[in-house]
């Protein structure tokens, strides 16, 4: 019998291998397993998860589903979309922005059941595993883990499907199953494995599940309306409607259109590259609309120091970090800067792009066209442009006199 | 008569304005002028234009007529795109980096024409102004400026005309002449004014001159190959190019795709905001592709290094700061991190979408599947996760020990 | 008669310059003047001012004068200071946080008394009147501004000496003045000019004024304690102060030690490099002080963000963009990170060094000898640096397997 | 017998913790033992070394000794010197940069002998280790190391002693050693453990072992003179010097006054806090000459960009990340500023303080004294204040007419 655990909270997707670490937590360990389910908007019906939970001998007491979609968008999908966060220039952190807040409520059901550890699916190569772990131990320092795949000796696909049909796990053939290991929520869904494994090969078009190929969207373009407050989305063309709703609405959009498919080579934390694919219709169209909300908004000095710490802020997220002073601390450099981020944006969605049409602020437009014609106004004198110019460059007129050669 | 000015090196584009100016100049200050006209990729049949100098007055000797194709893109274009310099999230700097070196041509023929003074045609609330004459006064601080913008009082198209029509310049009414102002080289061209002013209403269809609308783009897509030597576009589908080669077809090619069009509401360097459209077709692919290769060929380190100090890059270009020391700095940084940038990007192009589909590099590729699979291997012993992730949350685990609430 | 002013607030020290300024601006814009003068700890007697304004004849309720000594320690000197800021290495930036505050109060003087203007005797060459103006301007954007030292023509002190003797402006030959340029509040005091204008010249030994030469300071050291909460000092050996009595008793304690001194070389924003010396005995004194206390309460990822962002913070309040949405969001990062910064540090007073003795946190300490000693503890196994390690090497072991030198 | 290595590289100080180690790896491994003992100035006499692995049972051809001072000083020390690199605002990373020299040789000497392996004394807990390893892995991927204190069950001093005399390993009891763990090098010599496990007492006077007590130094200043060429220290008081005679020179100067002793809490990488006491008073002389020589030479954006990322190179350098990308491309930054680094600096050394009393160039001063003062000069008139103060205020002025409060 391994360490001494009494009970377990296992993050539990009603699937062939957390159904396996299921069994393999009770064999091994001896200890209670409670098992937590959440609805985070991966788009699956999880009425059958209790079921199968039941069966495979869990008390009814110690089975959570929870519908976490209002709480995912509001409290960590808008927070991040107001940084603008990219990672490595490209990827908008969908799979990452989702563990800390299924690590945090690991941790609040293992408070709630007095478990003792927590367990998870992620394998022993990957982010998530970290982002599991760090959350769990800000939350709760002298919780255990146990990271079954880091463990077991079932680390191949027939040592597991022996290990299932030893314990009489059903394996489910679902019609249509994605061969690819695959992640999804509310913001997006991702693809690894198979083909991908080659960076030089593209994807096989019947991979992608969520958007339409641009190729395949509809030749007629649609236009939206995004109203912003304080940063962050409240409604849809005109409409105001929850957060968790918006991403919805976003992402069914974006879907339509073929937008927000990326292909991406990404260095994981745990030092080695992997390929991912990913679909983030909303989430693409979010980040378009923020910016060009914030374009109005936010003078140079606001957005450009937005800009420079935005990279470390989107590494904290990738690396999982989220539970971390420093990333509470740039989210409240960030989100001092949202209060005047308020106006409404026109989007046009055409084939997998996302084209501004307009922005607009009654409230808070720094967007004065009389001081940037070229015609005379009150606020500014040309003149004013010789001495701003002069003074920029005295550093550089001092050099030079001084015989020093930049070039 | 104004201050005194011997000679005075013009940035002449041989249009109305600049042609204004050129006859100012001698009207103001009684001084030789000597015109600079550059073919930095504008698509402008520069033929006419000594024959208008001539014209206009100025000795064949002191008429300047140069190509700097080449040198912008290997010397300033290329080093840009190492950086993956975008400015405030969009923009690609098309007018920015072109500044600098129209400042250091007109230094040099002032050297050798024995000048004391430059001038251009930028105006006195624009980011042109500063480009100009921070290049300028870094390269030969003790130049004198003319920018007549800032001192005539010809503020209004009207007046303009007036003056013409009194000194006798032709004002040439091209038909098809685009009534916006715009900037254009090989990287890119700008609109402003008119309808834009408004930031709110959207750019007419009509307005753009470089690229199709992603709509009436070719429903086949089409696929291409960029080579990568040290950071740098090397060949284009297996034929070595010259670099403004390279930076040509690459535009016809996001030309005929709808590729690369940006509407943008941007904080100029002289502290107002204003709206500017810009046509990037081979940029928007370059940046694409030199992502791509980078993601294959630069570790974590290096990569992330770069993503931070960019907004920084771009700020320079952007304000003007080319030929200052902390560009110098930073572009030291980033071509060291370039010598590994060597591969090849392939990419599917396709109504305003720049699509990857394969990268690869045969000497500098740091993705290897074997590492990153569930399998075994010999470099990555799952169980070193453990360690790495209980020390990576260590810090987290003693302040929650201590009583410490994260959140 | 200048451009139609028609009441302007004077920062009024009592002094020569501000008083020929008094005067000059009635005499030029022919408008009814305003005096502020504050009591900002710069140590001298505020008594004799009104009585000097009256003479020059500003009518009775035009003259403010105030205590501004725990508005500027509290709400300027003490966030800045949870910043550890420090300019170019070495300048604890005394002047420089100064000045918003007197914009602050000059801008709030002209609402109150309905002026439309404010004017300063800060010369054209340095930082003082751009903190001024940014200030002013951020606070109240339609205020103008007369700064004499740029409009005038009293450019020499024989000028000055003639236009005071012509409008009956007393000149005190103060017993001991210094004839440094100097500035000086609860913070510090500054000298500039004279032999400081060759850098290669030492400071003369008279010219200090606050503290005493280490050489000069008590054989005897002397050991004190600063209590800390929420990164602000609030108890000195035991006794709880307000912040400026705190500022107030440090001054007197690292003057006596000789501690605080600093002999720079510095570039001011408008671009030219000025000499300036320095005495911040209380300011040096909490810094050191600051810093103990916070390497016990902040972990790695806080405390190295802070030292991050810290330049650029710095560089703010230097160059007078103390009321910026920058500087505003760079505060809420480092607010954010103060709430744990509680507890005492001792340390040791000896000529011109301050020796950190010890720190301790009741609430907030997250050093523990348990986790740092090579026994064994139970939160960390040592084994885990080995997976630590191996997986922060991978990406170098992944290069090197290729083939990548690294050197 | 544990895993297979052929023969190991042992990094060897000739005491007693690496000789047990040099037994153990025999006994444990069965493997051949290399010695490495590399006289990195840490003052001791490296005769007997020899003597001693002989006796231990190495043959004389494994056995290294190499004099390492110059190159620690002219690659590792003065590199980072021109950093300015300061790790949490005090620490000048006096055992950290020593680390990645030790590795490359060890590495080296590993090619050279055909080692498959190397080992070192660092404890499971701190820094050294990473250090170590990670510069190992970077420059010899596929190489063993072997960490004895991670492996090991001699886990405290008991039974490190009881190993030692059943392998009649000799424990010498030097009169006057030590009872502190402690590091030296050239740069520095460091100190924890015993009562500096309480980060509130302070160390006793005699644990310091370089320097004498500030209190007990000369009462007679001292004044010298140092010359930099390119950033780093050429000369002392005239005399041209190799680099690690002048970091000698200086740690004697340092020394005699009682200058460069530091007593701080650090945040180790592998996640907790701990207290260390270092000396490094060549080192802190450098520092201080180091920032006053480029005061005169480098601009301000020059010097701002080196102090904005400086803590991310310490954090490299303290974290053992030497061999990284990153760190290259940091130092390409740092190196290209340096080219003008040029002058002489004259010190005044007292009782702990450093005192710079002046500073010059005469190639690459910057400093003008004619620009600075407030009388009138060519280059800078006052008036392009107005101009200078308006633009930077410019985004203050047009958001406060659309009625934004900053505060």
């Amino acid at each position: 019998m391994k360490k001494d655990i009494k009970k377990v909270v296992l993050a539990y997707s009603g699937g062939l291998d957390t159904s396996i670490i299921l069994k393999w937590l009770g064999d091994e360990y001896g200890c209670e397993v409670v098992t937590f389910t959440a609805d985070i908007g991966q788009n699956e019906d999880l009425a059958p998860i209790k079921e199968k939970a039941l069966k495979l001998g869990i008390k009814e007491k110690n089975i959570f589903i929870e519908d976490l979609k209002e709480e995912f968008t509001k409290n960590y999908v808008f927070p991040m979309f107001r940084a603008n966060a990219v990672y490595e220039g490209e990827y908008l952190l969908g799979t990452s922005i989702a563990r800390p807040l299924i690590a945090k409520k690991l941790v609040e059901i293992a408070k709630q059941t007095g478990a003792d550890a927590i367990s998870h699916g992620a394998t022993g190569k990957g982010n998530d595993q970290v982002r599991f772990e760090l959350g769990a131990y800000a939350l709760m320092p002298d919780i255990k883990v146990i990271a079954p795949w880091r463990e077991w000796d079932l680390n191949s696909r027939e040592k597991l499907l022996a290990y299932a049909k030893k314990n009489d796990i059903k394996i489910e053939q679902k019609k249509g199953k994605s061969p690819y290991s695959m992640d999804a929520n509310l913001l997006h869904i991702s693809y690894e494995g198979l083909i991908l494994e080659d960076p030089n090969a593209a994807p096989e078009k019947d991979m992608w599940r969520w958007s339409v190929d641009p190729k395949d969207a509809p030749n007629e373009s649609e236009i939206i309306e995004i109203e912003y407050k304080n940063g962050d989305p409240v409604a849809l063309n005109g409409k105001a409607l929850k957060p968790h709703e918006i991403l919805d609405a976003l992402n069914r959009l974006g879907a339509k259109h073929g937008i927000g498919r990326l292909d991406l080579v990404e260095n994981r934390y745990v030092g080695m590259k992997s390929r991912g694919c990913y679909e983030t219709p909303g989430g693409t169209i979010m980040l378009k609309a923020h910016r060009a909300i914030e374009s109005l908004t936010l003078d140079s000095g606001a957005a450009h120091l937005k800009d420079e710490i935005m990279p470390k802020y989107a590494e904290l997220i990738y690396n999982g970090f989220w539970f971390s002073p420093e990333r509470l601390m740039l989210q409240a450099l960030i989100d001092e800067s949202q209060k005047h981020v308020n106006g409404v944006v026109r989007l046009e969605l055409y084939k997998g792009n996302v084209i501004v049409l307009g922005r607009s602020s009654k409230t808070d437009s720094l967007f004065n066209v009389d001081f940037s014609t070229f015609e005379e106004d009150d606020v500014f004198d040309q003149k004013d442009a010789d001495g701003f110019i002069k003074l920029s460059a005295l550093r550089f007129i001092i050099a030079g006199k001084n015989g020093r050669k930049i070039i």
